[in-house]
């Protein structure tokens, strides 16, 4: 096991990650802070792992929710549930709240957790790459509005971070694609090592080699706790995570929340900002081709949808959390391994990757 | 105008008390942070006031949205509106709320300001007199479940507060009642000198003396804000502020929301917490029956209506945020001007306060 740890202003708690972590009941324990806890699941991720976990928690009084699983649940709705099981309990203050899943199970849980009684405990227990390598990891919790993805939700830390690589051996290939869009961000923001370690190492990883895994799990990890240690609220340098985000955004709330997965459409947004970045003169050409190559390799899609206009794209962006008094921010690259937060982008050149099909 | 500040690790805010305040612009704009405004408020409070505060904000791009008035809209669903009409805009980062109007308005103004986009600028206007003592001040933000009141929210706290005294002129008599709850409040738990000067002024006050509330005002919120300089988040001390609100909570809750005005509930709550302390042998029996005084010669009620059983205020307290690894915590009186924290007091004598019925 390896135990990383984000330092923020008055807080700092572990992310463990390892096999088999889930069977280590005193791994929990220290991070419980009362009597009651509430599992949040899913129906997909519930049936294989809900029980080991349960199974650890022998001495508290263990409630759970199993929520639909999919990107369309998480909004307002499907928090009302939570709010609901709570209440319905009664569970107190002291409560301590378990995600238990992906992305959307974390994302809906932190959010709960942040509202229940002005804030009670909660604890990420990430079971798809995605969510163990990024959004299990700093805090970043929302629902999504029918108008915009993540537009409702708060900055609240879990009280720690467990996650089990030995949960990803029943996780769908579409689903490892979508949490290797997530991996390749970082190489690509930040980490230049690690962009060309993936170039090696991709295959081992689509077969699911325990080391590989590992090892891009723990680096992913310690790229998210570095920045996030720097600037908690995003104020700054935290918005190079989200790079493709702006497109990838605009294309899951374009094409319906559910129908591309999250890594897919940041997959696609990441070969944009890409694009954009080799059409404002940035990145090479021959650069250009390896970050879409590496997505490619990966199983992602590398073009938009052709559903996805330019004015519908420019329409969903409008309301993006970059924007910033009416101008569009986005994140681009400067070269592999160094983003920018840039609203000094040629519009032409920003439509004609609005416009790209492919190449 | 009298300047007071909200002192929190990271950030200080001001409180600005005066009458005309509405009517200087140059007071609210340092505190705007971008180019958009959403003013929010209810159908009652907006013709008096909404178009004097909108003319003070010439140079923005100004939204509003008017809320139906009552406890019984503080909910979910009234929130959804707010986030509806800040996408549809749609409204950025830098958009600053402004809530105008009483406790409810402020409250889900709040609650909408920490939650979208994680987290925008947001200013109290408060409007009725247990806004501009209590609500508004200190960051305590949320809406109600129907399981229990504020149960779901933020501690959120506002760039400044401003609270125009002349708006207590069209403040119905009921509503000015309401407020004059939580100033009674602060004299019970931490300022006899106040609760003296209540009980020498409070004819003043009813008739809307402007000095006087001006007095009451500043004096309340000067407490507020010492007690959330404090404790921020109510680890400890801030939790006196809730005296009576446990009672009152339930009432609120048990007899359908908006039907008990909040400072309603609360003034019932407060003389059965007295009660309770008296039959715990804290508070002697002129003590007691001072409060109950003071808080009749408000016009407020002083029991419990008849539909709040015994068994209906068990269950209702049972979801309080103040309750302990199973165990009810009460604010009781040792004196008048000495709230402490409790949880130890003898059941019987619970159960004797919950049935009383006068005296």
């Amino acid at each position: 096991m390896n135990t990383l740890h984000v330092e923020i202003p008055g807080r700092r708690y572990p992310i463990f990650i390892g096999t088999g972590l889930l069977d280590q009941p005193s791994l929990l324990e220290p991070y419980i802070k009362g009597k009651q806890v509430l599992v949040v699941s899913n129906e997909t991720v519930a049936p294989f792992y809900i029980e080991r976990l349960q199974s650890q928690l022998g001495q508290y009084e263990v409630h759970r929710i199993i929520l639909a699983d999919g990107e369309q649940y998480k909004n307002i709705d499907t928090l009302n549930t939570i709010f609901d099981a709570l209440l319905e309990t009664p569970c107190d203050r002291d409560v301590t709240l378990i995600a238990l899943g992906g992305g959307v199970v974390g994302d809906i849980t932190g959010f709960a957790a942040a509202c229940y009684q002005r804030g009670v405990a909660y604890i990420q227990v990430p079971t798809t790459l995605l969510a163990q390598v990024d959004s299990s990891v700093g805090g970043k919790t929302a629902v999504n509005h029918r108008l915009g993805k993540n537009m409702i939700g708060a900055f609240y830390q879990p009280r720690c971070v467990i996650a089990d690589t030995g949960a990803l051996s029943t996780l769908a290939d579409r689903e490892l694609g979508a949490g290797l869009a997530e991996v390749i961000k970082y190489g690509l923001i930040r980490d230049i090592e690690f962009f060309e370690w993936l170039e090696e190492h991709l295959d081992q990883i689509l077969r699911r080699d325990n080391d590989a895994l590992v090892y891009a799990i723990e680096r992913s990890c310690q790229n998210k706790a570095d920045i996030v240690s720097q600037d908690e609220h995003e104020a700054g340098i935290r918005a190079i995570l989200n790079l493709g985000h702006t497109f990838g955004h605009a294309i899951e709330t374009g094409m319906g929340y559910g129908v591309w997965l999250h890594g897919e459409a940041v997959a696609v947004g990441m070969v944009m900002a890409a694009d954009l970045s080799r059409r404002s003169g940035w990145l090479s050409e021959s650069k250009f081709r390896r970050v879409e190559t590496l997505i490619h390799r990966a199983g992602l899609p590398t073009t938009a949808p052709s559903e996805m206009t330019e004015p519908r794209f420019l329409d969903l962006m409008a309301v993006d959390k970059k924007v910033h008094a009416g101008q569009l921010r986005l994140i681009l690259l400067q070269d592999i391994g160094k983003a920018v937060i840039s609203d000094d982008f040629d519009q032409t050149l920003l439509k004609q990757t609005l416009n790209r099909v492919s190449g």
